[in-house]
Order: C-alpha cells, then sequence, then structure tokens
C-alpha cells in the first residue's frame, strides 16, 4: 500500500506545465462554488414545492414541468423534456398485526412492485430466516403456505458497499419465497437507522413468478418480532394491496451548456428526477440534481466550454432505471466522451474514482491536485456510474465517480424521513465545488477522450 | 453560585460519624447494581410481550396481568391490583394533504383527546402562527373557520425544562383555537428530532368547549409547512376521526418489600403502565418500571429494610393521571413519609433534588456521597416527583428526583419511536445502582421523616 501511495504523490509532482496553467482557473472556480446557493435552491424548491415524485405519476409530471422552468430560467440551452412509456405501480393499504396475547401492531412500507394479499389480507404463521441464504436453503415444505421474514446485519459503511451485499433480501428474496410457495414475505428493512420509518425499494419478478405481498419491517419492527420469534411461533394478520396501473408516461428533462468544439464530444451529468412515494426525496435524489446543476451553472457562467455539458434530470430510476436507457437510445446517435451521475446523497465527497483512456489520463491526475483541498482523495477502483448514466458507459464512455461518505446514507434512503432537513447545507456546497472542478477540467481538457472498457457493474 | 458550591463542599465533609458507617452497605449495593439485568428484563419483557398499552384498554389489562405475575415471581409481597374507571379516548384515522399546486400528503398524529372531523374531513385554509402568544394575540376573525397552525422553537436540553415552556401548544393551543371558532389545529410536535414520526399527547379542554380535530405534524412535516406558507396560502384537507369511547376500567398494579418498623412509614416508588398508542412505550415508561423495581428487589434480596418500600405500576398516567390521583385516594389513610417517581427516560441520571423536613436532611448529605462516584451532583431545586407521586407529595409528603439527562428524551417522546432499542443497557444500570443507594438510604434511614412544605409545581 505505501508503493502505490508513494507513486501517486510522484505522479503529482509531475504534472506537464498546462496542466498547472490551467488548474488555475479550476481553483478559482471551486473555491468560489463553496459559498453556492443555487443547489440548495433547487433541492428545497423541488422537495418542496413538488413533494415526492413517484415514477409515472401526476407527480413527476409535475415535477418535470418544475424542472424545465427552473432549467430555463437558469440560462441553459436546449431545455426539453423526452417522454417514454413504462409500468406503473401504486401503494395501497399496508398493515401488519401480531395475532394472540401479544397482539400488537408492526410498521411496514410495500416494496415496489410488491404483490397484494387482497383486501381481506392473510393470516399465516411466520417463518423466519436470518439471513437470504437461509431461505434459499430452506425446503419449500418450511416456507409453503407461510409469511417469510428474512433479516440481516447490514451496518452503516463509508462507502456503502453493504447496501449491495445486504441488499439481496430486497432484490431476491420476494422471488425465492414466491417460488417455495410463501404466502407473503416480511424484510428487515435495507437501512441502518432504527426509525419506525421502513424502507421501501424495488423488488423485482422473473418472468413467470406470480407476485406476492412483499413489504419492509421498520429495524424496530424487525427486532420486535425477532424478539417474539424468540418466545414461540407467531401468527400475523398481514395487508398489503399495492396496484400494478398498466403503462403510463414518464420522461427525461435535458439542459445544455453548449462548448465551442462540437467534435470533442458531450459531457453527461446529472441524477433522477423522480422519488419514492415516501419521503420528499431530498437525499435521493434532488440533492445530486441540485450539485450537479449548480456545478454546470457555474461553467455556463464562467464562459463557454470546449465540450458541451448535458444535464440530464432522468425520470423513473428508483422503479428500474426507464429514464437512464431510454435516454441511452434516444441519444445513441450523439458522441458522448464523458458521463457520471450524482445519486448518493449530499454528504462530503471524500473520494473519487475514474474509468479513463490513457489519452486522457492526465485528467485524473489535475483533478487529484484540484479535489485535494477539499478533503477528497483517489481511490483504486474504477468508476462505474449509476443506474441512470450505467447505459450510456456500457458503451464504452469513460467516468469519473465523486463518492460521498455513506455513514448516514443509509439511515434515510427509501424512508419517510428522505427530507430536506437531512441535506447539510455545508456539505452541499463542498459537492458543488468538487462538481465544478471536476467539469472546468472535464469539459476544458484539451486531450481527447476515447472509448474505455467499461467497469463490470 | 461559586459560594454556594463551596458551602455544599463544605456540608459534604462535614457528615456525622453514624452516617459515614451506614454508607458502607450503600457502596456495595450500589455497585452491585451496576451490573443489573432485571430493569432490562422487566422493559424488554413488558415492551415485547405487550408492546403498546393505552390507558383502559385491553393492552393496558393484558400490561397489568403481566406486572402481578413478575412481581410476584420476583418474590413481591402484597402483590394485586386496584382498579378505578375513567374516560376512554383511541385514535381513529388521521390524514392531511396540502391541496392545490404543491399537493403532497403530511404526516400527522392526533392529540389524545382530540376532536373528530368527521368521516369526510374538512377543507380549509391554514392560518399560522409561529408562536402560542400569537395565537393568543390573533382576533378570532383571523382563526374562524380556518385550520390553525401553531409552531414554536424548541431545542434539546439536558433538564427537559422547554417542554413545560413550549408544551403550551399542547396542551392549552386547541382549546384556544376552539375557543376563537377555528375548523381544526395543527401544532409542529412538541419534540426535538427531525423524523416523521409526530408526537402525541394529551390536550385539554376547559368545559363547555366543544373538542375540534386536534394533531400533531411532524418536524419535518412542520417545516414543509412553513416553507409552503412562505410561498403564499396553503389550503389543507385533514382527516382525525378519534373516538370517546365512554368509561373504562383502567389499574394500579401494588406490591411491597416489608418493612420491620411499620411505624416508619412507607417510601412510594414507581413509574407508569400505561404508555401511548404509537410506540411501545420503552423509555415512557416501562424503563421507569424496570429501573424502580429492580432497585427494589435489590433491597429485598439485601434483608428487611426498616421501612416498608412500596412499589406501583401506575396506570393511566399519559392520559390524565388517573393511576396517580386514585392511589392517593385509596391510600390516604395510610403513613406515607416519601415518594419518589421514575418518569423521563433511562439515560443516566446527572442531578438529584430533594424535598426533605430539617429532621431528614442528612439523608439528602448521605445520599450525595453515595451517588457522586455514578456522575451525580446535588441540584438547587426542590424536588417535585412527577404526575403519578404528584398526588401523594402534594399531602407534604417528602421526596426526592432522580433527574436523567433529558438531550434526547423528546426526540421520542410520545412517538411510534418510543421502542425499546432506545434504551441503553449500561445508562439504564447506571439508573438503577442510583436508585438502589436511594432506596437503601431512605428506607433504612434512622431519622424520622416528617412533613414538608409541598413543591409548587
Amino acid at each position: 500500500m505505501t508503493k502505490r501511495i508513494l507513486l501517486a504523490a510522484a505522479a503529482a509532482l509531475a504534472l506537464p506545465l498546462p496542466a498547472l496553467a490551467q488548474t488555475h482557473d479550476v481553483v478559482a472556480l471551486r473555491d468560489a462554488a463553496l459559498k453556492d446557493d443555487l443547489a440548495w435552491e433547487i433541492t428545497e424548491g423541488l422537495t418542496t414545492e413538488v413533494g415526492q415524485r413517484l415514477a409515472a405519476t401526476e407527480a413527476e409530471a409535475r415535477a418535470r414541468a418544475w424542472a424545465v422552468k427552473k432549467l430555463t430560467a437558469l440560462g441553459f440551452q436546449n431545455v426539453h423534456i423526452e417522454t417514454y412509456k413504462m409500468p406503473v405501480w401504486v401503494r395501497g393499504a399496508e398493515s401488519a398485526e401480531v395475532l394472540g396475547t401479544s397482539s400488537q401492531k408492526l410498521t411496514i412500507a410495500a416494496l415496489g412492485n410488491s404483490g397484494s394479499t387482497g383486501p381481506k389480507g392473510v393470516e399465516a404463521e411466520v417463518a423466519f430466516f436470518p439471513t437470504l441464504a437461509d431461505l434459499q436453503a430452506a425446503p419449500a415444505q418450511a416456507v409453503k403456505g407461510k409469511i417469510v421474514f428474512v433479516s440481516h446485519a447490514m451496518t452503516p459503511t463509508q462507502d456503502g458497499s453493504q447496501y449491495g451485499v445486504f441488499g439481496g433480501a430486497r432484490r431476491q428474496g420476494p422471488a425465492l419465497a414466491a417460488s417455495k410457495g410463501a404466502a407473503a414475505i416480511l424484510i428487515r428493512s435495507i437501512g441502518t437507522d432504527h426509525h419506525r420509518n421502513p424502507h421501501t425499494g424495488v423488488t423485482n419478478w422473473p418472468d413467470g413468478t406470480k407476485p406476492i405481498a412483499a413489504a419492509a419491517l421498520s429495524l424496530p419492527d424487525s427486532e420486535q418480532l425477532e424478539r417474539l420469534l424468540k418466545r414461540g411461533p407467531v401468527r400475523l394478520k398481514l395487508l398489503v394491496t399495492p396496484q400494478f396501473k398498466g403503462e403510463a408516461e414518464s420522461g427525461n428533462v435535458i439542459a445544455d451548456v453548449p462548448g465551442s468544439d462540437p467534435q470533442a464530444g458531450i459531457v453527461l451529468v446529472g441524477g433522477h428526477l423522480d422519488s419514492w412515494d415516501l419521503g420528499t426525496g431530498a437525499i435521493d435524489d434532488a440533492s445530486g440534481l441540485g450539485i450537479t446543476t449548480a456545478a454546470a451553472k457555474r461553467i455556463l457562467d464562467a464562459g463557454q466550454p470546449r465540450r458541451t455539458i448535458r444535464v440530464v434530470w432522468f425520470g423513473a430510476e428508483e422503479v428500474g432505471g426507464f429514464g437512464g436507457e431510454a435516454y441511452a437510445k434516444a441519444h445513441a446517435g450523439e458522441r458522448h466522451v464523458f458521463a457520471s451521475e450524482s445519486d448518493f446523497g449530499a454528504d462530503r465527497v471524500w473520494k473519487f474514482e475514474t474509468n479513463l483512456p490513457d489519452s486522457a489520463k492526465p485528467i485524473a491526475d489535475r483533478l487529484a491536485t484540484a479535489l485535494g483541498p477539499l478533503g477528497i482523495s483517489r481511490g483504486h477502483g474504477i468508476a462505474g456510474g449509476g443506474t441512470d448514466v450505467g447505459p450510456v458507459l456500457r458503451t464504452g464512455v469513460a467516468g469519473i465517480d465523486l463518492d460521498q461518505s455513506g455513514l448516514r446514507y443509509f439511515d434515510y434512503h427509501h424512508t419517510p424521513d428522505d427530507t430536506l432537513d437531512k441535506i447539510d447545507p455545508e456539505q452541499l456546497r463542498q459537492n458543488v465545488a468538487a462538481w465544478t472542478a471536476l467539469l472546468a477540467i472535464v469539459a476544458n481538457a484539451p486531450e481527447d477522450i476515447g472509448k474505455v472498457q467499461p467497469a463490470a457493474h
């Protein structure tokens, strides 16, 4: 490890002179962004004036109208909506009750794409599995007709990596339970807080699997159910009545900062406009829109960049990445040379990772120099983007990830608690400063940014 | 202040020799209590096996049965239930929705004793008052037909004293709004957290006031509504349908550690068995039962004390202190010489205050010596007890308050988040140690404990 760190330091000292000269403007732009108010204004405005923005609903349509008005007023060019059709799922009634001598209610929230118990609900005994692997290993007769309950041991991490590992209980657990004949499934919320606010999120049904009711218990309720199960068998009454409503319209909102050199390709950035229905989508992802848009606005105001910067407020990310797929398909004919998104809240950026072609490696060195004073160091992984820019990245487009601290992200993620008060204005500004430096460097880079091998994400 | 502190130090050094000798047993009992598991066992058992325990409901009756079984098994004497009748209020449906271009739901919880909007709800414009004083000053025409919204600026304090000040919005706000013709009232939750879990709590209607619908917004929702009001008038649809269900049975559970000297009087301690209906009542007040009962059990096991220690698990505290009143009335013929309760969660005790007759002042000095190593200092106020032992204290009975830190108490108080995970086992044990020392000193004190002037609370 020590040798790698020393080599990185030597590389930073070996910057070519033109790069050092360019860094000068970047520093001024970066430091001015530490006083940014626009990211807050966008985050506050969208979450207050629109509120929740579930994909392909009337609320998401209102959010698109809000976006067009805002981006136009800010002076972006080519501001427009691109629509697409997608299936819509909407929440219904939901309740859970322990039956018998310890009769009590438990707090739940249906997972996105959950099936329904029907209006009468279901009553059944609980079959408990401490982990998803335990459910996988269980014979069907231990599951059939039962209400499956899957727990896990997710902890907060700075890189948020446990979401991938423990999130399987949400993503695959319901289909697995359904395949073994379960009446319904409850999971311990994929989260790290102890508030009575369950974490929703999408689950998936392979073709041919009939959806069963699938809901998350808040962590306090999940632990309560585990304590009751230690005392003996538990019967639950569960009512979950969401609906699949067929196809409806969603859309992406697009805004450009036109570059001076059309041959240099497009720099694509953004976040997602839709949110889950429980909170107002402040950390997920109004703040990502605020951060990337405020940074692009700073480049817009600083004078025309070499490359066009395109800001996209993607629709329908939460429910399956429909906006990202639609954008990549509609714009497959354009030359994108770079794509990056902000979709991990607004706490401090602490690390960045890149996926750049050899010809463009000096960009990463200049970025390391510019981000160091913000407390951001270069990581050793390969940038992989996220759901929204993923489809573009997978065509071999280069990218950089600015990684926010995830230590409290999964306290609020997909819960009613994802609200404006969770955004720290000072940390939000540090994000804008980092993104402004990134855009100033990438959009103006004299190097050609060619194709790369996409990260295996 | 400096002079007072020096005088207190001198007083501590001036302890009479018998007092110092007695302190020896107290130290051993106190330190053994730092390994206590019984307080946790009671808190965990009651909150898990019974759950919420709203006064005069089936759940509170189950809790009394649980209590009798537990206290009998622990070896207490004279374990029994004393019932009384009281009016019952139960929660119904509740929802709030912003109408118009910023259409969105707000999270609310009806206040105890709230009136009903009827099943169709009410729609009206919001009349905003930043403080209760602003509502008081408002002319009736600014309120009539409106949904009143009262905010406040409560902050966390170690002594919890802002609950008294800012809690007026909940206690008096609804009656005041009703007297001015309001259609309904919403208040910013009397709390200090930013989670989407509103704080309920009782409100009061003077004779002749017709109850209106009265509910609390969570703090994030309250701030959202304030932001919307800054942009212009807001219309809300409010549905709140609780019911007054007439008279039903509640009760106190009583358990004694009989003393050797019937003439020395009864030492009364305890907490309350009922809880609000939203959480499982862990900090309010299963932990208070656990702490006082575990301490009394340690005295029971250490050999017969001079005075009878009576542990009461009071019923129906939250909704108006019916249990405390019923106990005082039923036991008015007995000689109580001391009363104290634990009803402020289970975080560390940091301060104690006394109200003792001159003849019993050495008790306070011995207590200061015993509690100092636990990080507990003597305060300068006068002990006033709480809702449960208040009716006994008001007859001139002496008391001591062991004050827990309230810095996070009002994050959870009266919310769905009042659950077992909010109890820190180590801080709970510190409470048991402090209470064990208190009971060892008071129950065995050789001094007569006579009447006092009750604190003006």
